[in-house]
């Protein structure tokens, strides 16, 4: 089984894939975490210079290319494998984040993406999407504070809101699109509600019925 | 005027556009010279990124992607901008490199190469475009010539010897289905003589008409 989380910097990502997967394993689910861009050295390589603020004239299409290009190491080299093995993948950002950013925030083509999309994963689709839904202001004002505690502040933060907007959008448009793959988390809430509901979220969509928590 | 090199490294390319550009300069044309992989701040940490031997594990798709958005950058950063001031821009390389080497060499779709390239290029295609043709023994025995004076032996060097076959066979296929864009120099001949069959064939192609040499 594959799921994927989605939803903008700031919305607590990292911090409930963590959670979930250290659950999942507990209750002997061989859970392997990975994110994107990155999850494998290349991959790490490649998130560099995306994140670099020295890259401000990365332009749009080369940024899509960057991000599809991870991604297409990062399904061999990681998810088909250990998918393969019989084992569950959760991911932290998948294609939904090409569509809902490079479609949506910048305008790019939906159809190319798509094309794009499918030669990157190979026609690999996660079983399962949750995005972690939160206003654009808050995710920001998250993430200052996040950066005032020493963390990186990054090329994709330094978007206009305008940009983080249509992003938000975009991912509310994907879900609505396909309600049987996407569940829908409000990510305003404090951390463990977050969790609490994205437990009771999964529970019953994992591939074999046992209490998560 | 957009003219494009292509050919193996080891065909004397990066040495004759060097010489071309200087030629073309000292006849009063505005020459931009670049190179793909490359070109461009941003380009050159993909370039990095392509070359490393300790990157032997690039899926040919994710490379095919690397290679892409290092175009999409040149192409907005660089070339399109050159052209539009009704310069004259030479590159070492550019989108016929991904049909002969990914599509050709590794095998990947045809059709799928085509719709990444003109979304990568949004479009811009060489008015000319030279052949630096040679087989692939001698471009490799050139190659291990040049490491043994200090060049760098990349991962694209490292592809077994049937891969680089396969490439010569791709660009002479591209060659001959557009005649009027393609010249073939046979780069098997002293560097002199390499460079004056460049100038000869360019020569009758140069937006004004002027004597080169």
């Amino acid at each position: 089984m594959f799921i994927t989380f989605e939803g903008p910097d700031g919305s607590g990502k990292t911090t409930q894939v963590a959670q979930v997967a250290a659950a999942l394993r507990a209750r002997g689910y061989n859970v392997l975490l990975t994110r994107e861009p990155g999850g494998t050295s290349i991959g790490d390589q490649i998130r560099h210079i995306l994140h670099d603020m020295d890259n401000k004239t990365l332009h749009p299409r080369a940024e899509l290319l960057l991000f599809s290009a991870s991604r297409a190491q990062i399904v061999e080299e990681v998810i088909k494998p250990h998918l393969a093995l019989g084992g569950l993948v959760i991911c932290d950002r998948f294609f939904d984040s090409t569509y809902a950013y490079q479609g949506y925030g910048h305008g790019l083509d939906r159809d190319v993406l798509r094309l794009i999309t499918e030669f990157a994963t190979g026609g690999l689709r996660p079983d399962l999407t949750l995005l972690l839904d939160i206003a654009p202001e808050e995710s920001l004002q998250r993430r200052l504070s996040a950066v005032a505690s020493g963390e990186e502040w990054t090329r994709l933060d330094d978007m206009a809101m305008a940009f983080h907007r249509r992003v938000r959008e975009g991912y509310h448009v994907l879900a609505a699109a396909e309600p049987a793959r996407w569940l829908t988390i409000n990510a305003a809430q404090p951390v463990e509600r977050v969790q609490a509901d994205i437990v009771a979220a999964l529970e019953p969509r994992l591939p074999v019925p046992q209490k998560l928590a």
